[in-house]
């Protein structure tokens, strides 16, 4: 059960796996079911912590000063948005979070696997989602349908595998919250039906007339 | 024994108590011993530190978003400056490191003590000065020293008591690596002069003929 009355879903994924469509696409729904979730997403989603995404997603740097980074504006981003929202009973939905941490600069960076886990602990406070989408593409597709490519886009195809492996190991460790989607030829509106199934299935929204 | 062939000495002390001009009495006396050390700060050091100390003395943030910047800038001139000088044999001189972290964000702002030693161990990766000059003045009179007071400084006296109390909470739990110095009305001069003495005594340097 969470620890607050709202309700906090997280979408992960490789670059270009869909989530900023996918999550459009939840959120009209919910609003059509009466939920007005904040929508926000990671590196971000408060003033100091946007500073801090474009030095992140701007700027070479050491593997852990990435991940001390991260974690900064994590805990500013929690401070100012995402818990007063929980708190305040509203549903959070978040475009990255701690799994990405742990798929990026853990797996694919290679940093120790226990320290990325224990750095988003020291930057959340234990706050887990209750939930996370994870949109499981070929990376090889995700890759191909960026046209602006960030540093992490640019580190290539074997960089994003890696990132997947990172994704299916933190999966393995909080199976529970874990709603995994492979896209494959469905379309945004079928993904967004399979995530509110889920919603519905876990009892947090009502069964549709359908 | 350190794990490098350099000698890593950090200074520590509350806002104005003179670690800057006492800084640079030791380098002087060094450079006269035949030593020419690397001489940096935290937050700060290397480029994209710097950046992070602009972003942390300028702005209000979440107790822990500061503490991970400090760790982020800490990660980063580690691996560009003081790491790759201690390697290489040189001797590095910083003012403030992981104790400062421990006396503003563990005791002054009120994280939880361990929680800021596993964020310092991490970005440290375990990596200890070899001794830490701490210049204990009374706050008062430190405080009064500055001019342009950065947002630590406007904190006030009860919050730069408060570090005060960190270091000495620091210095019990590595009491081997701390020499004290409490300046009172001791010119910089001589302060510099109990610095080299103790670094006589560590065998660190040769004996001065007197």
């Amino acid at each position: 059960m969470p620890r607050h009355p709202g309700r906090f879903i997280t979408f992960e994924g490789t670059e270009g796996a869909g989530k900023s469509t996918l999550i459009g696409k939840v959120r009209e729904r919910l609003e059509i079911r009466g939920v007005r979730p904040v929508v926000t997403r990671e590196p971000g989603g408060s003033p100091v912590a946007e500073k801090l995404r474009s030095l992140i997603l701007g700027e070479a740097m050491d593997p852990r000063a990435e991940l001390f980074l991260y974690e900064a504006a994590r805990a500013e981003h929690l401070a100012r948005t995402v818990v007063p929202a929980l708190e305040g009973g509203r549903w959070v939905i978040c475009d990255r979070f701690t799994d990405s941490t742990l798929a990026y600069q853990g797996m694919a960076r290679g940093l120790p696997w226990n320290e990325v886990r224990a750095a988003n602990r020291l930057a959340t406070r234990g706050l887990s989602p209750d939930l996370t989408v994870f949109l499981d593409v070929d990376p090889g597709v995700g890759l191909g349908r960026s046209t602006d490519p960030n540093r992490f886009e640019r580190e290539g195809l074997a960089f994003q595998r890696e990132v997947r492996k990172g994704f299916l190991k933190a999966r393995k460790e909080g199976a529970r919250r874990w709603l995994t989607l492979k896209p494959g030829k469905a379309t945004p509106e079928a993904l967004a039906e399979a995530v509110i199934k889920e919603l519905e299935r876990r009892k947090w929204l009502p069964p549709a007339r359908r």
